[in-house]
């Protein structure tokens, strides 16, 4: 098999999207087809697994919370080791590998190294998962500005916690990832920071999958009581999400993208 | 031709992410490919335009700052007219359709009128510019928080002025689109709300494109006088940016996109 422009020993550090293989970058989809090493995530959807050649040797490296398969420290090293052998590496993450990937500090530990590496963006899930749920992340009437926070910061970091006050007064959406198990908190916060009791939230589980679910609901709700979703979500909050009853949802598969995907295009 | 799936009639609200076609989706090429009409934006690279086919009619329905090639008014009146003749319209935009792409507006409008219409998501352009400058835009030590506000808020809206103070305290990484022609405003009140005079900054031109320019400086410098780049540009503020001198850049045409992808997967 020729890989023309390819490079052997290199890492790729792609993104795999939010889940709907649709939604794949054509160079993301050309580099797991000729891949020889795949190192995936937990949230790469199944679908996106599928289109890894069976020659292809994968590595599950996902993380849940509480209990990482394989620590960071081992996922970099094992990069390193299969990069040296000159194969085509692939780390595949769910979404973008920047946007709450951890995908900067594997690829400084990589660059540090010596390994050469390429980051190949993908769709963020907060981008897209709220745009299957019909809602715009800004708008010209009611939103300029769209904020992404991670929910769920790591022990042990030196900077202070998301300061969610400032937050409900300096944006008008905010898209929170990994806050499922920190909702009330977030909620009790952005509400003493300011937000409206009565400020739209849409908790959005499994984005652009089949298993997709959207909840719609107030944001004094989720103040003092657990969250009625389970991980893997996002939560939008903001005036954007009254949209949401008025624009389509989109719910994958998408019959245009089984059918017409499935055969050559034909120009 | 036949077109599996495909529904006639409807407007897909495609998003064509930043420039470099490896970042197209996979779905939205196959759309691209299928379309009758296709109604596109100043924004779109050049390298996508050539992806649609001869037969397919073109309407160019750019923006200028300052000066409308075609009102929204008539854009969207143009959308439902080519949808009534039970053509496959594309409606293409630079980015994501919903990231400042006024996406939202056109695509209510549309349902509004009994056009069916669906939304394909696209990398937004400040999450591509600044992966391939080296830049990851949110880091575990560096960056929980990542906003994307317009620099460019159009007259005539009901809404107050993106609150540029309260953002410099509420977010670490803050990504501008369309704020060239206001960046020294800008930086002041940034500065004003906080933020530290020596806060790195990246300019990014023409991001992901064969002509993407990567200029890097400091806070203090933009206040005070004109911006030192031109449009169309996305503006990076806070310490992810210090990481673009040690990650790697990417210059498209990148050679394994471009040779790769212009031959059949051979899995």
């Amino acid at each position: 098999m020729t890989r023309p422009g390819l490079e052997m020993g290199k890492v790729y550090l792609v993104g795999a999207g939010p889940g709907d293989p649709g939604l794949l970058t054509v160079k993301g989809k050309a580099l797991l087809a000729h891949a020889d090493v795949v190192i995936y995530d937990a949230l790469v959807g199944s679908s996106i697994l599928e289109l890894i050649p069976p020659t292809a040797e994968r590595i599950y490296a996902g993380k849940h919370c509480g209990a990482h398969t394989l620590p960071q420290e081992q996922i970099t090293a094992l990069l390193m080791e299969k990069a040296r052998t000159a194969a085509v590496v692939v780390r595949l993450k769910g979404g973008d590998p920047f946007i709450f990937g951890r995908g900067g500090e594997e690829m400084l530990a990589l660059v540090q190294a010596g390994i050469p590496v390429e980051v190949v963006p993908g769709i963020t899930a907060g981008i897209a998962a709220s745009a299957y749920a019909g809602i715009p992340l800004t708008h010209r009437d009611l939103s300029s500005s769209v904020a992404f926070v991670t929910g769920h910061e790591a022990a042990g970091k030196y900077r202070p916690q998301v300061n969610w006050r400032a937050l409900a007064g300096a944006v008008e959406t905010l898209v929170i990832y990994m806050g499922m198990h920190n909702l009330s908190h977030i909620a009790a916060e952005l509400l003493a920071g300011g937000k409206a009791p009565d400020t739209p939230v849409a908790l959005i589980r499994w984005g652009t999958t089949p298993e997709q679910e959207i909840h719609l609901l107030r944001l004094q709700t989720l103040a003092g009581q657990p969250s009625p979703v389970a991980p893997p979500s996002i939560v939008v909050v903001g005036a954007v999400v009254s949209l949401a009853g008025l624009l389509p949802t989109l719910r994958p598969p998408v019959s245009y993208c089984s059918a017409a995907l499935a055969q050559p295009e034909s120009p």
